[in-house]
């Protein structure tokens, strides 16, 4: 390999790709990124086994070539170059580098045991605006499970019912739920959560689509020049459509900010009781009440005004209340409820895309 | 007690006393924040038992008291406030917090276990400019040591010679020293590196001086509002002025930021050297060059041109180089050594306060 790239384009692919082979592997070689010429561009690969992610480079390729050096090293060596044109010459399974007044030989391993993800047969596709997967990731990501007992909840699912595109998680605790776009094509994957966090690093706010091709035990993201293959989780995700309720006893719509204010006070208080709040609509003094239960360390109580409809009260986790709050875009927030047992809407009223709901805790 | 202040002014005295407290103490009551009135204004104290912060807040006294109340929590709190006027009404060992429309009750202690830090016996006294203080801080704790082993290394020596007060510090691989401000009180304080640490946190770019007041156990630090107390550390301080040297045979004049740019990269390529890399002053070439020493992950060797004097080469630990290189102002640096055992001279030509020494490494 005789190749020249620029430190600000080697930089930022390594930012990207590093963080894939950055877990500390019992395989040496995972904790390497694959270098490798591939029709004059250079492609930079990482994998933890379940996921791999690709990143090209435009270059000038003078000598073709591939090996794998460690990730880390590479990453941290690169970062603090000069922004100046860098020339990356193989030797065997050594890859010298020189910029400017630097030279450094990073040894590395051959490249024929990097692990390759198998290759997507036969490929269904669905195109994504960059911006919309972006959005309804950062609003559906952090309501699946990281308990790997129940493999199906750690997944989001991206489901296509009567044309349109939905993309889902729950930890059964709680429902995120968005409508992101029109679509033709069928889909129905479950896409581990990992790689839809490392999917949402790597997507920038940039215009254009983000290319999904999957087939069935497979999925592969292509955003700009980047890859980013992971597999399927396998099992039959819940019918959660059934649980979102549509009436509601007792809502409340107030300013989110003073919610969410209110919502991490209370939940100051809670942390010996697991963050339990207990919420409460007065049509009669149009408030909504957020108050922790009373605990050694103390009590809180705070009042929001606001336009109500009925009374009661309901309990649930802050921590869950202000996760949901912190994804939604507009000023005002509607919590909507019924009985003890019933799940929490929590909405933006001019979002209708958004579904989140709360399974409340026993009082 | 029953009092109002204003939440920026009780989340700015909590930012800086808390910390003090947060130590996981098995002394229950060290987790807490002393509140008590005091000619009217409102004192809050923490202590880790080496060190006692405190900080005083106008406030309208409506009634006296004092309890202690955990201090993370009435940190987590009052941040989460709005900036609008708290009142503070003390119930036996309880507060009850009231701001808006929130209502709070934190179960609290009563201040009677809480520990006092005995009072400087007939002081003496010393002030010192604000800014001045900083900056020494800011250019010498970072030499100190964290090994107890050598108590006496793990202090910041405040020292006057011929009416000028020194502050310096040595972990024995390397030494700074600052000549802070012409003085005619006669001063020789050793302060243990985490007080200078916890200082340098409250000591805002405010004017003014700190007033330093000490027996000969204890120091007293007065910045503004707040008050630090610690002991000293006892045992006779190494004489480290003869140790610099004023003569060299090889000396570098070069740009900082390159300097530390090309210190950073061979480091990464020294981890598993213990950080060893190698300076080159060579006068026929008119260059630095720095180099790792090849290992198991590659080598490196940068060149920086400057002015040279003489030529030869030294071993030492690049964390050593990168601090100093990270406090000095100017835009030049000098490197300055003699035999391979000599110590190494950093410097910057326009700061002659500011001394640095390195001790070289075997190569």
């Amino acid at each position: 390999m005789d190749v020249q790239v620029t430190q600000e384009n080697l930089n930022k692919a390594l930012a990207n790709v590093a963080r894939v082979a950055s877990s500390r592997s019992t395989l040496p070689i995972l904790n390497n990124i694959l270098v490798k010429t591939e029709d004059n561009r250079l492609r930079l690969s990482a994998t933890n086994l379940d996921i791999a992610l690709s990143q090209h480079i435009g270059t000038k390729v003078k000598k073709e070539g591939s090996l794998t050096i460690p990730a880390r090293l590479f990453q941290d060596f690169v970062s603090n170059l000069p922004k100046t044109t860098i020339r990356l010459v193989q030797e065997d399974a050594k890859l010298h580098v020189t910029a400017d007044n630097y030279k450094s030989t990073i040894n590395g391993m051959a490249s024929d045991e990097f692990p390759v993800m198998p290759s997507i047969q036969k490929p269904q596709k669905i195109s994504v605006p960059t911006t919309y997967l972006k959005k309804a990731l950062q609003q559906v990501t952090f309501a699946a499970s990281s308990d790997e007992a129940r493999p199906v909840l750690t997944g989001v699912l991206l489901n296509t019912i009567d044309s349109k595109l939905f993309i889902a998680a729950t930890d059964s605790y709680r429902l995120a739920e968005k409508e992101v776009v029109k679509t033709d094509n069928q889909t129905k994957l479950l896409v581990p959560v990992s790689a839809c966090q490392d999917l949402l690093r790597i997507i920038d706010e940039s215009e254009g689509s983000v290319e999904i091709e999957f087939d069935r035990q497979q999925v592969k993201f292509t955003v700009g020049d980047a890859e980013l293959v992971t597999r399927q989780i396998d099992g039959e995700y819940p019918d959660y459509k059934k649980l979102i309720p549509t009436k509601f006893q007792n809502k409340a719509a107030v300013l989110k900010r003073d919610l969410l204010s209110v919502t991490k006070i209370a939940g100051l208080f809670s942390r010996e009781n697991a963050g339990s709040i207990v919420a409460s609509v007065d049509d009669a003094t149009k408030k909504l009440t957020i108050k922790s239960i009373a605990s050694q360390v103390g009590d809180n109580i705070s009042e929001i005004e606001g336009n109500t409809n009925g009374s009661g009260d309901i309990t649930l986790n802050s921590r869950y209340l202000i996760d949901v709050l912190q994804v939604l875009d507009g000023d005002q927030v509607e919590i909507c409820f019924n009985g003890k047992l019933d799940p929490i809407v929590v909405r933006d009223p001019k979002e209708s895309s958004y579904t989140h709901i709360i399974m409340p805790l026993k009082s």
